[in-house]
């Protein structure tokens, strides 16, 4: 058996990613030892009792020590203190890689504390479920999907081919581009979907002429949908938002403008503007069926049957 | 075996609904006979195909004629002519129901072509996928589901007593309110989802800084949850908004205030108000599954093994 691709991979943050990320590691076998951080006690002894990795630790440096890989997931609003921290237990020829959501802010934050002779190769797996925390993460989380790598000009060449081996290695297809765009790009597919989630629902919970109770009993007619995303992480997202404010401001105010003009359209019963937009959203969700981002059941392959 | 229910039920209309009805009827045993109608020769082809009913009409009049029970499952835009157009052939005590997602302008479009000694009784089965027409059905979609009833005043109890056994036979449960409050609910409920959905996939179409191939490939951050519901049948969801003016556009104000409300907490970094959000927005969605009316596994249970 051929060596494994990295000698030490430590995983900083056990969340929904990071727990994945180490059951993905060891169900490919691509490294020699995981070794998990997590600031949280109550983590490090669910990931005891889960048996993410070969090692834990409280201390974030004493991971990080003697990892020829090192995977930041915890929030991207903590990222920057963390690399500070681990910074000094970085060695030569090191990757040190990051799961966040945002990637400018990320670069931002922990870039100045990279010291020389480590490679910085920001990365996010476009990846998850709802749900948080170590128990929540399975090894096929990144199956099939896309993880985007934004490394900065002039980045070693071997650690971003290291790096998308890899990803490749669990599961997923990979593409660079500048975090600038990646962050444009995620503030449309991904960020401004969830803020839209929370915020129907959060309108829904605070009506006066209709109680949570009929919200919740009727909510198969769509309402359902816009919970699940907006049942998230609390932490991870705010720190999303704050960190890549301009994209998903520049996003929000394109969609308010479309609903606004959609608002006058029902005001005026202009329904042929309705149905021609009806009509052209269909071709998008054929398009992500097609490229096997999204099963093409109906409801999501909900089960329908009494079973 | 004692009789049926209905010794004859017309459905008006067989696309996801109306078909998934006269596949319940069948599968039930909860009439005589199931006659279908439709307008359009190629859903009356497919229907014969699938055998659907018992007979096929493209003559509306000819299904209702001896009908007990008549089911508009047609969408609401169209109701008020086929209303008036079955009017003559309806029986004394038949009942008329409907399967629409607005209730007072079916009532206010409808109602006034109802014969004296007809059971107008309005209802709304909160039932549906994103997918169309006849092949689309199912008998089961009606299972473990709300069914709204918005009878007039006076209307006959007999008959709001027989729909409603009706309807719980086909696996619903049965909840009666008035018209005004059910097309609050929905508006809330599944109107307003709809149309955020339709309108965010439409904005993401249009982006020039960001192609739809990237929008495609990188929905599973969220985005492909929306393209689901923005993929439901144009023409019914058109007659929905038009029909519904006043409650949509009541509740699609508050939605935006709180919209701008959260974006203006996002431009000035206030990330507790985030934070409060996303913690309150988690309880509705285990009030959704707790109910019955979700899957509690992560990702609606799509499959995240490569099988």
């Amino acid at each position: 058996m051929s060596d494994p691709l990295f000698k030490r991979v430590a995983i900083i943050g056990l969340g929904l990613v990071g727990s994945s990320l180490a059951r993905a590691v060891k169900a490919e076998g691509l490294a020699g030892a995981v070794v998990g951080a997590d600031a949280s006690p109550q983590v490090r002894q669910q990931a005891e009792e889960l048996k993410l990795c070969d090692a834990l630790e409280a201390d974030l440096g004493r991971a990080a020590a003697g990892a020829d890989l090192n995977v930041l997931a915890t929030p991207v609003g903590a990222m920057g203190a963390v690399a500070k921290e681990i910074a000094p237990h970085l060695g030569k020829d090191a990757i040190l890689t990051d799961v966040g959501s945002v990637k400018q802010a990320v670069i931002n934050a922990a870039g100045p504390h990279v010291p020389a002779g480590v490679h910085f190769v920001p990365g996010h797996p476009i990846a998850g479920t709802e749900q948080s925390g170590p128990a929540a993460g399975f090894a096929a989380l990144f199956h099939q999907r896309w993880c985007i790598l934004t490394p900065p000009e002039g980045t070693n060449e071997d650690a971003i081919q290291k790096l998308t081996q890899f990803w490749n290695s669990c599961g997923s297809q990979v593409e660079v581009m500048s975090p600038a765009h990646h962050d444009l790009v995620l503030a449309i597919t991904s960020h401004v979907p969830h803020l839209i989630a929370y915020n129907i629902v959060g309108t829904a919970a605070d009506l006066e002429g209709v109680t949570r109770q009929e919200v919740i009993k009727y909510s198969a007619g769509g309402f359902r949908d816009f919970t699940r995303i907006a049942a998230s992480d609390p932490t991870m997202w705010r720190d999303v938002f704050l960190a890549n404010k301009d994209a998903v401001l520049e996003m929000l105010g394109r969609f308010s403008e479309d609903l606004t003009a959609l608002q006058r359209a029902i005001r005026w019963g202009d329904g042929d503007a309705l149905y021609d937009l009806f009509t052209r959203t269909r071709q998008i969700r054929r398009g992500i069926i097609d490229a096997g981002q999204e099963t093409g059941e109906p409801d999501f392959g909900r089960r329908h049957e009494d079973d």
